[in-house]
């Protein structure tokens, strides 16, 4: 999917939401696991037939899973293959490795599955990046400053002259990709930082992590970062939307969830 | 896996090598993908057999298992079960997520596949390790500073004080988990900076790659950081090893380059 496509989207259903299918099997409603084969498909599959016309993206974090084995793989395949077309697709994977690898990395999540992007860690520099922008049309999505507590380990490590390292991240890899290719991870819990992040780089796409459970809003975000025009927003929640409810009407609690962080971003994309 | 374990291994064996099981299926010879409908899982048997008693350790890389779907997962479920129980062993993923996600991580790699350690990231910080550390017994390998040329561009970004990230990355997560629990990453590529790691360090295991493909040699990683009477490394080669030869006899030229670096190895294991 294009930038501009997925521009055209927001303003279309008025979102820049994504919905992240980080589903645990053992948080899933009961009757689920009792009634399907594939209770973790069959949970994707109602929230999504509730969702779809509320969010642009869906994010399907791997490690959620890959934890279940050949019985996940083939939940996250046969999600994936559920979610319309038009709805951008996050393999929320955080990969990064020497070339070889992160070329591995790449067909898995690229070729045998069909995302539009994935997450994928600085820490390796550019030949860890490199394989996953050789797949045109396919997306970067960098983490730069995440929503966690350990966020403040390293990557607000400043040098001499005031580089802090999530911002040598995002200066460094501009020249890897260009605003087409390439996104980068702010978490909503740094509103600060990311105003100047988005003064920085008008043009990239952000996801932000970090509404809802993590503690950010969508308002401070949207103030912090919107840009006119081509939003550069896609902001995620997860566990907010896809727990909202915890029995047979669990994808109507989820709809609400959604349509109330949506209804919180409609002014902005007139 | 204990230290000590770990330790009477290398000097039983004379050797502290770590063989990289990173099986790309289309580099691998031709007989064993035309007769074995699991040609991978044959292909590592084979090098297992005739290299597990000159190497303490093997690596398997899971990008390239990932990569290939169920029937890779399934490859690598009977490579590690047929590896020896007295052999380490690490699931080379390059984790590390939120503390939700990193825990779903650490029970792929340590409940559903029972591997003794693995590799992870530290850009996320310390809630993002931790998951992996609440499993006894299990071992973290955190990158540190890694063998590749984009290590060029984070890893020695330096503050003020003159500590370089990857140094921070070192002196932080030594209150997450002791010499017990956790080894860094340390590229061969790297001699200089290994030699002042193992000073700041001393009684840490390290996990070194680069050695032959990458450039590094065995001689000068075990003069920058041989620790007496512990040895404090594992030093991993992949394609130097596995991919020596691609005949019939693929396990026998394994088997001379694996003993080549154990005997480069053993005069410092005395």
């Amino acid at each position: 999917m294009t930038k501009a496509e997925l521009s055209r989207n927001i303003y279309a259903k008025k979102s820049c939401l994504a919905i992240g299918l980080d589903v645990d099997v053992e948080r899933i409603p009961r009757h689920l696991t009792e009634q399907y084969e594939d209770p973790v498909f069959e949970f994707n599959k109602q929230i999504i037939d509730r969702t779809h016309d509320l969010c642009v993206c869906y994010k399907l974090n791997i490690a959620f899973y890959e934890s279940r084995g050949l019985a996940g793989w083939t939940s996250l395949a046969r999600t994936l293959e559920y979610i319309p077309r038009d709805i951008f697709t996050i393999a929320d994977a955080k990969r990064g490795d020497i070339g070889n690898t992160s070329r591995m990395y790449a067909k898995t999540f690229f070729e045998l599955h069909d995302f539009d992007s994935i997450t994928a860690s600085p820490y390796m520099g550019v030949d860890s990046i490199r394989p996953f922008l050789d797949f045109p049309e396919k997306w970067v999505i960098l983490l730069a400053l995440t929503s966690n507590e350990g966020s403040e380990d390293f990557q607000y490590h400043t040098d001499a002259r005031g580089e802090k390292l999530y911002e040598k991240v995002i200066r460094v890899s501009q020249t890897w990709g260009d605003e087409q290719r390439m996104m980068y991870v702010v978490g909503a819990t740094h509103p600060r930082q990311l105003a100047e992040i988005r003064q920085s780089i008008p043009g990239h796409f952000l996801l932000i992590p970090g509404v809802g459970a993590q503690g950010g809003s969508v308002q401070e975000v949207m103030d912090a970062a919107y840009v006119p025009g081509d939003c550069g927003l896609l902001i995620n929640s997860s566990r907010g939307v896809i727990y909202a409810g915890d029995g047979e009407d669990f994808a109507d609690k989820a709809r609400k969830s959604a349509r109330i962080l949506q209804e919180q971003m409609a002014p902005y994309l007139v």
